[in-house]
């Protein structure tokens, strides 16, 4: 059930209703091509060969038995990448060091997670590159592993980057002894008297929380397709979220020239944040490149879950004091995310929003990004934030059964508004976040009891700033008035039908006939990736630049034949057509006849940087769980789920809503179900989809969603992302809800049959 | 040997240079794609059944045995083509009837000459479906063949188009009694008063002319790939000169809206103006549809010569009058044109240009399109003015040798210079003519004395309008610096490199920092083929403006940069750099570099139509030829051949040299070499490049190039197109070489040894 709480607008003909997505056929007809289906004249089969070790050095690594088997073209090791480009290149966007890279993508020296590449092969066929990869001898030199936070910030602890690289980055050494170390970056956000708001306090509550690592979950694997020209011209496919940021990584780790790489972006199957980094392209390139033919490499399930971007484990520290009217003083916050093997963790994401939908005078949030010997984290639908927002969401709930204030209503009480600042300095926007609060304190299923044993409800809060940046579109009007419309943005979640909704709706055309298609690094200007929520938003403003572009040149030819001056007419959406003097009015299909015999056709361009032209809208979600925990097996059933959500406008409803279902399941997964379990050793004992266990639709009831509508002013339709934010609150929502059941507070998710047994013998110990 | 009439030089820095083209490497490892080479996953090859008759019905067509062969998936016949489109999408661009397109690709009621295709196939295999196409079963009532243009003039011809289809275009109904007739179109071009001009004359010379069918002698083949997606869009890879008119065409005959339709164009192995037909693209879209896969058709030898476009075979009729002193005081010409078994030749071509170079005050062209059963014509580089210029170049000769004149200086004594009218009534521009006849005159090749038996000297002018048209670039400047320009202009003839040094000239950067690229119809604004000598300069005025467009863009952002004003800002190319106030520089590179940080990418870009910004230059060229003649075997051998042309200013000059040596060759072939036999029952006897006669390298001698350089004031640098010209005078040079030889004049090419046997026969008898 979808509820949408806004006056039935009149005012837009397109947005707000619910097309066919163009890409819909293909991808039920099986003919859209994703990076895996596509075939080359002559394509060779490349294969990864991994560490099973979680730290090593790497001693030897002797290919002589794999080349030697026949159909074997070619072994890559991490002595094929190039020499690090100029340092002018390096910074054009990121600091990190390159050398980093080509060791994250095939590591030379030293391995620093299990299933860290080693040594790539190509064949004439991929059972042929397997068995290939089989045959290259490795010789390593184990090392201890630093398999968790403890261990990384022990004083004793093995260091992870022990080879002078870490000079060039800020941390990896200790900030009081300036020893080396496994700390990457430490940063303080905040502002306030944090002794004085504790000092003020009528309750102080102090807790400790930890969530653990999980995957994205993609249903395709990684891939990438490469042909290397021999004129240095290189071309990639891959499945990602953004062609021109894996055109930056590769062009940087292969010291290639921006315009002599191109990268076509495949149909993708989910990326949510993690399909932004390289891990295949270089190879499949320096493949490509050494044997003179098209390379082909995909992953299985196994190499996805062990050796790409996971989301951090975290572990982290909260203190909240409070009037006993609810009214939050302060709040220190303490998070520690896993980076994985090399910096990076997204614990700046968390910091900035865990306390993101509340006013706290005084704050303080640290944030610790620690490497060990596990993949490197990527990002995974508000990076960062579903970890941070736990433990306020969670100790928010404590707070509310002390005071004996309703959950929602102790929220409310603290809710941020236009103006407050947030935690990183910036200052709230035109918001919705009491909106969404009040829409919760008044939805029928808020409302309603719960009714029956061990069944329990929860609330939480969801908070994301979402992004901007760039993007470009372009619009071709054909001479029959339809319309191409090319933009930059890679396809993830409906944008070809929502940024052709934008384009029909600034000219007054029908949906039905635009083409909305996504362009390579070579036929669309720079666009930043598909993440950050930023898409329907940014491009959306691109698409609409270009429509107001179209809609000045049409202006102008209008004039050239009705003899007049550009000024006299004005190109009116509400009929789609240009009126002019005298009355004098032509419609978009007639203007679009006459282009060719009246100076040519024309089409609508923009390039846009968001911020020049509008303002990033935030957005605030809340869902409401109730749950029923079995005391036997220890197992949480979500019996019915609420999704409350500020959007902006939405432009797809049906596809908002879908946004929201699969991050509101997403985040049940993180709340109950998905975890990488390791064993002694540093392997992952649930590198399968049948292990590691993610939520499918008979686990869960339906996710109803309510829709509020707080238009955006910073865009021309109000839209603010809505993708990131349904990932956040089921974190706090379900552990809460378990404690409204069962009584016990679930500190350390997932909250599995383990956990929830573990807490009930605690429980009736205790008891 | 090439030579430059031209001082050096030192304003440009990359035009008049001769850099790699971009497309080379490519090209000589394999690695291009051309149409053939294109694979789909799935894809099903097609086969074209053909008329073995030159004019028959079509009674019945049984495709159940075809259908019954394994692996064969569906037959296709003129039914299957949808009803023609709205009239109005049919006015878009040119006005013949659809219906004639769909009997042209697919014969349903008439075959018009042997090898209409009137069924065709798919299967899993092209030999399956070869063999599948010679299962269908075609019932014919064959009819009288129209084979000559005096049978197709005949008062009693039978009429090829019968069917009331006539109605919808001017002529075929004779003019005087309104019958149905074979003559599509008639007109007269001219001026002055004829009569007074004769009777003015000193001399009068009346001639008769023919030139044989020639095929443009591509090496590749025509080809099409189609996948007809469920949900109606269509993809089409199809080696052309213009994407954009196959959409046209296609969309037109299968009544597809332009947004739906992606025609992807491949590298091109030569097309000389005939790739603008649409032939198998069609077939190959309707086979998709009916089968749910991708199809792929290509044509054999056979097939290309045999049903696609050859150039008109033609008579003429001339007759002119001059002083005593050489001075033409008028002149009478018609021009009878093979259209092939459909309206429209090139006759207007031809009726256009062949008093081009001259001035004559009193003159009359009328110009005759008659149909006849032979395969539809289609244009061949300068499209009809080969035949139309070679009875003029021809009677001129005569005319010096009777008032014992100089050849060449008989054509400058008539030489047309700015603002003199041209036949059609246009006025020439700032053209090289006369420069062109000077430099012959004054060339060491013409002022040398031919040596030896049966060794002659001739020289022929050859003038041609040029084309403008539509033209669209992008360029995409990356944060290296480096740039993505794209254009719609297919590369026949180097225009990648042609207008990526334009774009370098015009920002002062490195050619080989420029990636230029192709794009299709969904990737590039609407752009006109590639054709009519039109390319580097109206695409190169896009290229050019969308220089200026970064320029300014650059400038816009220096003075963001700075804190000043856009106008305190210049782009100077001379050191690639902006220069602002108080001595600021910001070079074209720093300031790429520093786009991502202070407002995002910028792309420049153009839409152009040519004549709105620029005026098309128009072309002149004089050949000289020597020959010797062998009156025992009749062959011809050229001994020495210069051209001699006016190219505006040479971008790439390697490639106008390779241009103008191409179409001296072919006009050559004309010349002596190529026609097309048929026997009586209408088959062509030499389909094959074995028989049909082409001159290959070693049948002909270097061709020597001097490229006059005569700027075009109407382009930034001076760029007239110099593709077709050089086509032109061959035919007349040789034939008038061949009488200095022999003293026979040959009035029907080409000059084979048969006709050149029979000339001595005539001279011996005659003697």
């Amino acid at each position: 059930m979808t509820t949408t709480e806004s006056a039935p607008s009149t005012e837009y003909r397109v947005i707000g209703t619910n097309p066919v997505r163009p890409d819909g056929v293909d991808k039920v007809t099986g003919r859209a091509v994703y990076g895996a289906d596509v075939r080359l004249p002559g394509m060779l089969y490349g294969k990864v060969l991994r560490s099973p070790h979680a730290h090593a050095l790497v001693k030897r690594v002797d290919a002589s038995k794999a080349l030697a088997l026949p159909g074997v073209h070619a072994v890559l090791t991490n002595a094929d990448f190039p020499e690090p480009l100029e340092p002018v290149m390096q910074t054009v966007r990121g600091p990190q060091p390159t050398r980093w890279d080509t060791e994250r993508i095939l590591a030379g020296r030293k391995v620093l997670f299990r299933g860290h590449p080693v040594a790539a092969v190509c064949a004439t066929d991929p059972h042929v590159a397997e068995d290939a990869a089989a045959l290259i001898e490795v010789e390593y030199e184990v090392l201890q592993a630093v398999a968790t936070l403890d261990d990384a910030l022990a004083p004793d602890a093995p260091i992870l980057h022990d080879d002078g690289l870490a000079s060039l980055v800020d941390g990896l050494f200790d900030p009081v002894d300036g020893k080396p170390s496994n700390i990457a970056r430490q940063f303080t956000l905040g502002f306030g008297d944090l002794e004085a708001g504790f000092a003020q306090a009528d309750i102080v509550l102090e807790r400790q929380y930890e969530t653990a690592m999980y995957h994205q979950g993609y249903i395709e694997p990684h891939n990438a397709t490469a042909v290397w020209n021999r004129d240095g011209k290189v071309t990639i496919w891959t499945s990602t979220q953004g062609a021109f940021g894996i055109r930056q990584n590769v062009a940087r780790v292969l010291n290639l020239p921006l315009g002599d790489l191109r990268v076509i972006p495949a149909e993708i199957g989910g990326g949510f944040g993690a399909k932004n980094v390289v891990y295949l392209e270089p190879i499949a390139a320096l493949l490509s490149r050494k044997t003179g033919r098209p390379v082909q490499l995909t992953m299985n399930r196994t190499e996805v879950l062990e050796a790409t971007g996971p989301t951090s484990g975290t572990r982290s520290w909260i203190k909240v004091g409070a009037t006993k009217e609810g009214k939050l003083l302060a709040a220190d916050v303490r998070l520690e995310f896993e980076a994985g093997a090399y910096p990076g963790s997204p614990v700046a994401g968390g910091a900035r929003c865990a306390l993101g939908p509340y006013v706290v005078p005084n704050q303080r949030v640290v944030g610790l990004d620690v490497v060990l010997n596990r993949p490197k984290t990527a990002a995974y639908r508000a990076p960062g934030a579903p970890a941070g927002e736990f433990p306020v969401e969670s100790i928010l709930d404590e707070l509310a059964e002390q005071l004996d204030i309703d959950p929602m209503e102790l929220r409310l009480r603290n809710c941020t508004a236009l103006g407050m600042p947030r935690s990183d300095g910036a200052v709230q926007g035109n918001i919705g976040a009491r909106e969404v609060m009040q829409a919760v304190i008044s939805h029928p299923h808020y409302r309603s009891e719960t009714v029956g044993a061990d069944i329990g409800r929860g609330v939480a809060m969801g908070f994301w700033q979402n992004g901007g940046g760039e993007s470009s579109a372009y619009a071709m009007v054909h001479a029959d008035g339809r319309v191409t419309l090319v933009t930059g943005s890679v396809d993830i979640g409906g944008q070809r039908a929502a940024l052709a909704m934008q384009f029909a709706e600034a000219m007054g055309i029908a949906y039905e006939d635009i083409n909305s298609l996504v362009g390579d690094t070579d036929t669309i200007g720079f666009t930043g990736n598909t993440g950050g929520s930023r898409t329907t938003f940014a491009t959306g403003w691109a698409v609409y630049q270009a429509a107001m572009d179209v809609r000045e040149q049409l202006e102008q030819r209008a004039a050239r034949i009705w003899e007049c001056a550009a000024d006299e007419v004005a190109y009116d959406p509400s009929d789609a057509a240009l009126h002019g003097p005298d009355g004098k009015v032509m419609t978009f299909k007639e203007a679009a006849r006459r282009l060719p015999g009246t100076g040519g056709m024309i089409q609508g361009q923009a390039d846009i940087v968001s911020t020049n032209v509008g303002k990033v809208g935030a957005c605030f979600g809340a869902h409401i769980a109730d749950v029923h925990v079995d005391r036997e097996t220890g197992k949480v059933t979500v019996l019915r789920y609420t999704a409350v959500q500020d959007v902006g406008k939405a432009i797809h409803p049906a596809y908002v809503e879908g946004q929201i279902q699969g991050g509101a399941v997403q985040g049940i997964g993180m709340a109950l179900n998905e975890e990488y379990v390791y064993d002694s050793n540093g392997r992952m004992l649930n590198a399968s989809f049948l292990d590691y266990r993610m939520p499918v639709a008979n686990d869960l009831p339906m996710i109803d969603t309510v829709l509020v509508e707080v238009p955006n002013p910073g865009h021309p339709y109000g839209v603010r992302g809505v993708g990131e934010v349904p990932i956040i609150p089921p974190l706090g929502a379900i552990a809460n809800a378990i404690h409204d059941a069962i009584g016990v507070r679930v500190t350390s998710l997932p909250a599995s049959p383990r956990v929830i047994l573990e807490l009930l013998d605690e429980q009736a110990g205790g008891a």
